[in-house]
């Protein structure tokens, strides 16, 4: 089974993607064809790039280096990603090369994070990744869940997620 | 061996990215490790998006198909590609999924084409190939030629369009 | 009152845009608050860089010389903007400097063009234009109208093209 | 006169735009025609987005309503700006409207940053900031000092500043 690692993008207090990334962690391990861990980048703090503390890097490199695919779950801030998933993300470089990455893009607005997404893709382009083009996008964040916490819509939803998590299966390097 | 389309990506009147791409097409005939094909997007003329002829359509879709990998040569306009190589590129769309593209960036300034290289790598994404990152950059094209027309320094350049032409073997689908 | 130039910017048969655009220049007209003029790059045919008639070349860049502010309506075609919109803006350059430009985005999906509005941003900016930041974004644009022609919720897209254009007066160098 | 902001916009260890803030701070000051001051984001720690400490938000926007155009000096890591510059610019919002932004771009090899300053320009421009296009590039920043740590050809760097600087007073709102 094929080694995903999912990333949730953002370390913001009050954080919607949190949500977001537990919907779609559920989404991957409900497939039962990929082998699912997670790194949430809150634990990973550091305040400028090249500032994580050395056991800290040693795990978030391990990680990369044992997965064979990443999805990365974060949100757009003024048209682009958080600044704590660009420090997070430079910390490797030859760890993500070769591999896959998909996308799920979430924001309050209509627009899906589909302007994070494309800066994002072209900072992953850089470590030589492999872009999935079909992003999911959460527009209205905020709507998507009703007051019991419950996803609206949810088989609609676990279809976009299962589709960019098969083109990232299918479009992998041997 | 792998087929390797090449791509003229300017028909502009005295483009100077004709003579980078000899350039790079003797680079690539000469390693011997590729089936070379080239098109010139001024053999394609369109005034509109989805406004080639009939047959041009069908001989460029065929040259895609055919085609297991991409390398587009392109100069930059405004900080972004030329508008006939886009008119170009859309008319096709799942000829082109799941092949590596690779660039050679070409201008008169010294950046040497990157910020067009971005913008066509968003673009060749959403088409669902992928990227080749290690783009090669031909800045101050009207120097880098002699006056009897001798590429100036042509063993560095052919290292660096090698290094590019070698990824775009190694990161293909199998 | 400040002159303002609006320019549909996709010539494709068939173009969606075409019927946004009419809608923006009637609110633009309703306002009474500017000089509204059009063009329709459909009637700048070309087929490279460059490649635009003499008279016609003159045409454009005398009203871009007139013109005092820019609005541009363009689809998003693979993540971009249309071929033959960029041919067309290459066609000036100092003609541009100093102006604010404002634009509609449109799209048969769900983003709205703003992966194309992004891109066409960096270009704009590349000419010294002021960028306005707030895009009118159509999505689904094959179901704003309903059968009768008739745009659908005519009053809260006025409002939404109205904000932009009076961020277009309000950003403007004196 | 103008009151005029300059950010250095990395806080990593060893970071080498320090050198290049110092001179492009020189050449403002030796103008006379701007009110210069000066922020470094290495004072800003902050770990996730929204997580600045409360005097030191008030400080940083107090800094952005005085002034009334922005410099950022920033070097480019993995094709885009680093992550603590993202977070240091997410703090504030209004502040920023309407006002110009020029930048100086910084990389270790031939690009000078281009790719770094194209996404800036898309965040800067989403705080409605006016984009100054004339960015300096400081391409190969660890050969442009001597080893006596005299800047080389420093008349050239001078002149390349001083037109971006002539162009952000050039090109603001009254």
């Amino acid at each position: 089974m094929k080694k995903v690692l999912f990333i949730l993008g953002t370390a913001r207090e009050g954080r919607r993607s949190e949500r977001v990334a537990s919907f779609v962690l559920s989404c991957a391990r409900e497939r039962g064809d990929m082998d699912v861990t997670f790194l949430d980048i809150a634990d990973f703090a550091q305040t400028r790039t090249g500032g994580l503390i050395e056991d800290k890097l040693e795990k978030l490199k391990n990680a990369l280096i044992v997965a064979e695919a990443l999805v990365i779950i974060a949100p757009e801030y003024n048209h682009s990603y958080p600044g704590e998933l660009k420090m997070f993300l430079d910390n490797a470089d030859k760890e993500y090369v070769g591999k896959p990455v998909g996308f799920c893009a979430v924001s309050s607005g209509v627009i899906g994070g589909a302007r994070m997404a494309e800066q994002l893709k072209l900072v992953m382009s850089a470590f030589q990744m492999f872009i999935i083009n079909r992003v999911v996008h959460f527009p209205k964040v905020t709507e998507l869940w009703d007051e019991a916490g419950e996803l609206r819509e949810p088989d609609a939803w676990k279809v976009r997620v299962n589709a960019m998590l098969d083109d990232l299966l299918k479009y992998s390097l041997c």
